[in-house]
């Protein structure tokens, strides 16, 4: 039986609210010592000044280039040699408001077509995709489904929010 | 009784393989006419060249962006005034692998703390970081769950992968 082994991905971000809606995210990746400035906004439709993307433009890039990555690393594991990918991506959601109530969303459904340039066989492919998916950590958060949970800061306490 | 309405909320993505382990995604809002250039990348440890952050880093930022984004947009509709916003984040995954196997991953935890810069009561914050929760398209598409549908090109055709 071949040994199981298992390691921990831990990320940590600290956003602060800067203009009219952009937020500027300090995100850290402890373990590799990487630290990387990233921020978003919203177009001036939503009140912002369009200094940055969106946070769905940046979870867009996020989960195609989560499964490219994957692809190209386990292409390497499996033996199955490709010279490039192209994937496309669409993310379809909605939302839904009473009157003027805060609007309440949800994911409709999100799509990934994947164009492998190789001359592996389409069973291959099928078995680089496969492997791709479960490796691919945030299609596997996605699929388990996860309750992120939240706290409120009280004076010097915390409070479950 | 208040009207229903519903809105879709539509992203689109390409992602094109370029750099050993770079991603260059070309995403657009097509609904707001708006278009991003998003990269993702690997350091050298993963064998990239560490010219972009990697896809996690991305989806750390847009997780907390998204809830902040919420939050600011709420406490208006809410009359809940805020002047700032700090969120620190804490995502935690963990991969599992056999032997030398292709690894499996899956999400731990996300956590969210929020510090709000406010003369608000705390039933107020809390009435807010509740409406945020719910408006925010990441953390909703997380807590019901989605699998990612995906299709790999064969020739001229697609075929469910």
């Amino acid at each position: 039986m071949s040994e199981k082994k298992r390691f921990e991905v831990i990320f940590e971000g600290v956003g602060t609210s800067s203009g009219k809606m952009r937020n500027d995210i300090h995100v850290k990746w402890p373990s590799q010592k990487e630290e990387f400035e990233l921020a978003t906004d919203e177009g001036p439709f939503h009140g912002g000044d369009g200094t940055a993307p969106p946070p769905l433009a940046l979870f867009t890039a996020a989960l195609t280039g989560c499964l490219m990555t994957q692809i190209r690393a386990f292409s390497k594991r499996l033996k199955i040699p490709i010279r490039g990918c192209q994937v496309s991506a669409r993310l379809h959601w909605m939302g839904e408001q009473e009157g003027m109530e805060p609007y309440v969303t949800g994911a409709v459904s999100f799509d990934l077509d994947v164009d492998l340039d190789t001359d592996a066989t389409m069973d291959d492919q099928l078995r680089l995709i496969e492997a791709a998916k479960k490796g691919c950590f945030i299609e596997q958060t996605l699929a388990k489904g996860l309750v992120v949970g939240h706290r409120l800061k009280n004076g010097d306490d915390w409070v479950a929010a």
